[in-house]
């Protein structure tokens, strides 16, 4: 067994992650969160709100996960969002091209269809299945479609990421915010990539929980308020240059925008944040870096674009978060496809006098030429542009007919006007989140292994190896066990009412009463549980109980009355656990 | 405007609710939460999850918006989840059947399609749109499809409902509370209806979320262990009895349960608990009733259904919640689908003393007759039950091949045997959460508009009627505004900086320094603050601020060294306004 089957065997054995359907076989890419992998689940997207709606202040919205067409044409997901496909003649079976032949060549991504198939006709490329022929490859299109209402209703498709969401609202958005740059807004949701057939575990799903934070920043102006905040932080840094040579680099953030590695500030102060998230929540500072988008992967419009990668066993470094400066891309797109300006408008700080050429249409020689139409002419000439009127007659259209003006029916002059302000297209800066890799990585990250043989484990006959989630406190699912040493109901009473002082306190508490108390404890470590509560007869007699530390596997003695506290501090306030009680 | 229309304007001018993709002109049936709708729902759920995970111990878990047919078809969604529809022969436009002759019948519910076509037959009901005539009615499904993954791939839908997760994940929700009922799970998330044509707003949307919890228990013992905290909670019964009267009645639940109103303590633990959560939110208790289902209109395998209705001024009486208990159905449902036993053993408290009819092959005779398969008939005679024995031959079936066997070659007994337990299909108590009604009946019951002459609109000229979202504390969005007296520097840092600490703290903070300080007021009345902290000049001499309450409109001066601990006390631990500060 590899690291992966191991964290996977005790997800599904614990209650933390399953395959979806199972009662019916299950069906590849859906996985169901179960008790405890929901609730970690939970406290991760918690932490990420805490960080980025309450502090940054990037307001949630929540958009429907089912879209209609004219969004996904103006974000180019109709269009663009797709895989090569190749079909099995033989069996049916599909694969995605570019991997029947990942072990012909290193970089299959770019390759056209044409290339794929010569590639695969060439090296004689069979079926794994039934070693059957291949048809040709064609593009697959990655979104679920489906049908809105009944009879011939309406194209919908499920949404292949949350962005498009803080997009399509943007207008709605500048007014919340008072039109005032920058402001951002978040989402958290399920997104949806139906693969052609999805063979890496959690890892690759065809539906997915992503977070996302579309910031709409001033383009001219790309610093950050509070970069000193993260001014000294270092990052492990494997910018497009550090790729040629092979090795990240670790540099403060500071060095990292004076160098030009990353950007900018604003983009650098994202990258930070994320740095920051991901340590908060447990990724293993070792093991996470950031990789920069190289020249030829970028996309067209990005400035700049950085990849968080963490390091996995088996699949190696794989990216979780994708942060970039999409420019204004994405809401020009949204303007084309919608015709509605979208933008916001940004008065200077001092009204600026601008010299303009003005165009004054001499009603007086025109309406005995033109009649009628000579008010909607005029109004046409005066859209032109100045190079229009360098010839003796002006071509001018109105309602589909063309006019010929004599330029001498027609003044010019330049005029300065008071102009205090413009209409400004946003920057979009995207830190995109895939939630389900973090979640996995974190158990990865998490699992330990260890053999022990305290003073507990000898009396109870199970020195043994044992298995430990060392999650950080916060994001442990379970708070709190409560145990009674023994199944009797003078300790089993007591032990209830404090795992409700507990639940009172908001601490979700896990009540076991079977079982020796060793085991107990290690079904726990095997959970993550922080601290494990033991009621016993000395409780009864002095009011105190065992708290026991899930790493150190050392324990304390605690006073029952304000035990809610004690414990609440521990694991959201870092009060330390020697400080909980007497030393046993 | 109507009340409705009052509180939607004011929900799309503030940002709690818009129509989803108005940038493309909408889609009827969905909506996007805003930056404050999204909040207040977020709230709505969190306040849910404190009492159903935390306080219940009903663990929540995440399963696929996308499901697989069998799931489907075993939940009879595939065969019976629809409405009638009626097209239009001109225009094409579709209908609900049932709606349309809703002017002619009042109860169109339960007629067949033969009948809902006579009825529009008879009255010559027409098109509302173009005044064509209507097609045959015929059955609509009302799940959205998909297909999952490329070439045929394998159908999918759209989820119904989140149930069916907790069924189908029964075996590993059992293991997880070790087999020890009862237990219940729980789950938050999307649900989908493809409406024929959704024309009530919020209150009917395609797209919505549901919380549901489904409680498994012993079919044998309905008692609730918690009974005698809600055993003098008063309720507004609308009892199928009291439906006949056309009056609610207010009981306590011990009174309900021992006339057997509601059928059983279970039950009426889990009504008293929709209650408690509806009124925690911030339901009005005079809004609110529970009506019982018709012995009519209850579904043929359940025992007892309760829906929690919600008064509000356009839709009259709406459900927002379901209570039900469906006994072994789904259960059985999907161990027939999936040939799969989905029970629990349970062990009886002593061993019981079971008389049995054994069969015993007599192999001495059987071995020469059929040689080979000697064994494998008498294996098969074993199974059989006692009644094939009555003929002197025994006819029976091995690899699909009968065999006739004489009766003397087989001999009987009655064996007395010691059974320790047996395999039980446990009930289900399912409370089923419509979140996107309760959250349109929390601001419509929150809304309220007086006319102010306050010193402080007075003065500024501002007395006038303001509009007030009357949230509880803890579920309106913003738990407070912080507000600059005048947009100087010197007041704008230390505003920015109490903002930090309040936001350090866990509080979403609105932080506006733009218009006069009346308008700011009035702004965060609409949007339902309880508090906003005004910073003046006083704030740097003397290190106190102005504490704004929403309701009263009243202030107090407080200390700003411990602003954090006071505001954070006022909203989530019950500490009164009064002893905030001095009274201004």
């Amino acid at each position: 067994m590899d690291r992966y089957e191991q964290v996977i065997e005790l997800a599904k054995r614990r209650g933390f992650l399953w395959n979806s359907f199972e009662l019916y076989g299950g069906t590849a890419g859906f996985y169901d969160y179960g008790p405890l992998g929901s609730t970690l689940k939970r406290r991760i997207e918690q932490i990420w709100r805490e960080i980025y709606v309450i502090q940054e202040g990037f307001m949630e919205i929540e958009c429907p996960t089912i879209g209609i067409e004219e969004v996904f044409i103006a974000s180019g997901h109709v269009g663009g969002f797709s895989d090569p496909l190749c079909e099995c003649k033989q069996c049916g079976e599909a694969f995605r091209a570019d991997h029947l032949i990942k072990h012909i060549v290193e970089e299959a991504d770019g390759l056209s269809n044409e290339e794929l198939d010569s590639i695969i006709a060439q090296h004689n490329v069979k079926c794994p299945e039934c070693g059957g022929e291949f048809g040709k490859t064609y593009e697959f299109n990655l979104m679920f479609k489906t049908q809105i209402g009944p009879g011939n209703g309406r194209k919908g498709y499920l949404r292949p990421e949350t962005a498009q969401g803080m997009f399509v609202d943007f207008l709605r958005l500048a007014r919340y915010y008072r039109d005032k740059l920058p402001f951002g807004a978040t989402q958290i949701g399920k997104s949806y990539r139906n693969e052609i057939s999805p063979r890496q575990g959690v890892i690759r799903l065809r539906e997915f929980t992503q977070a996302e934070a579309e910031i709409f920043i001033d383009p001219r102006n790309k610093k950050h308020p509070n970069i000193q905040r993260f001014e000294n932080t270092l990052l492990n840094l494997y910018s497009d240059e550090a790729q040629d040579m092979g090795e990240s680099q670790i540099m403060t953030v500071k060095e990292a925008v004076s160098k030009g590695i990353i950007a900018h500030e604003f983009l650098a102060y994202q990258v930070a944040l994320v740095n920051h998230f991901l340590q908060r929540v447990g990724i293993s500072p070792d093991k996470l870096r950031f990789r920069q988008h190289r020249k030829d992967e970028m996309a067209h419009y990005a400035i700049d674009c950085w990849d968080a990668e963490i390091l996995t066993e088996r699949f190696g470094w794989v990216e979780v978060v994708g942060i970039a400066d999409r420019t204004d891309y994405d809401l020009s797109a949204h303007a084309n496809m919608s015709k509605t300006e979208l933008s916001i408008y940004i008065e200077y700080e001092q009204p600026r006098m601008v010299e303009k050429f003005v165009i004054r249409p001499n009603m007086g020689k025109m309406g005995p030429v033109f009649k009628g139409k000579a008010k909607l002419i005029a109004e046409a000439l005066k859209a032109l542009p100045k190079e229009a009127f360098e010839n003796d007659e002006i071509k001018v259209s109105v309602d589909g007919e063309i006019f010929i003006v004599p330029r001498d029916m027609v003044e010019f002059a330049h005029e300065t006007i008071k102009v205090s302000g413009e209409n400004i297209v946003p920057h979009v800066i995207e830190p995109s989140f895939g939630i389900d890799r973090i979640f996995y990585a974190l158990l990865e990250h998490a699992y330990d292994e260890e053999v022990v043989s305290t003073k507990d484990s000898v009396e109870h006959n199970d020195e043994e190896t044992r298995i430990v989630l060392r999650f950080k406190k916060e994001v442990s699912p379970v708070n709190v066990a409560v145990l009674p040493l023994l199944t009797r109901q003078e300790l089993i009473e007591p032990s209830k009412e404090i795992a409700n002082r507990l639940r009172e306190k908001g601490l979700l508490v896990a009540y076991d009463d079977s079982g020796t108390i060793g085991r107990r404890y290690r079904r726990n470590d095997e959970i993550g549980t922080p601290y494990c509560v033991t009621i016993d007869y000395d409780t009864l007699k002095d009011g105190t109980v065992t708290i026991r530390d899930r790493d150190s596997m050392q324990q304390v003695r605690a006073e029952v009355a304000t035990i809610e506290e004690v414990l609440y501090d521990m694991i959201y306030r870092d009060k330390k656990f020697e400080t909980a009680g007497k030393p046993v």
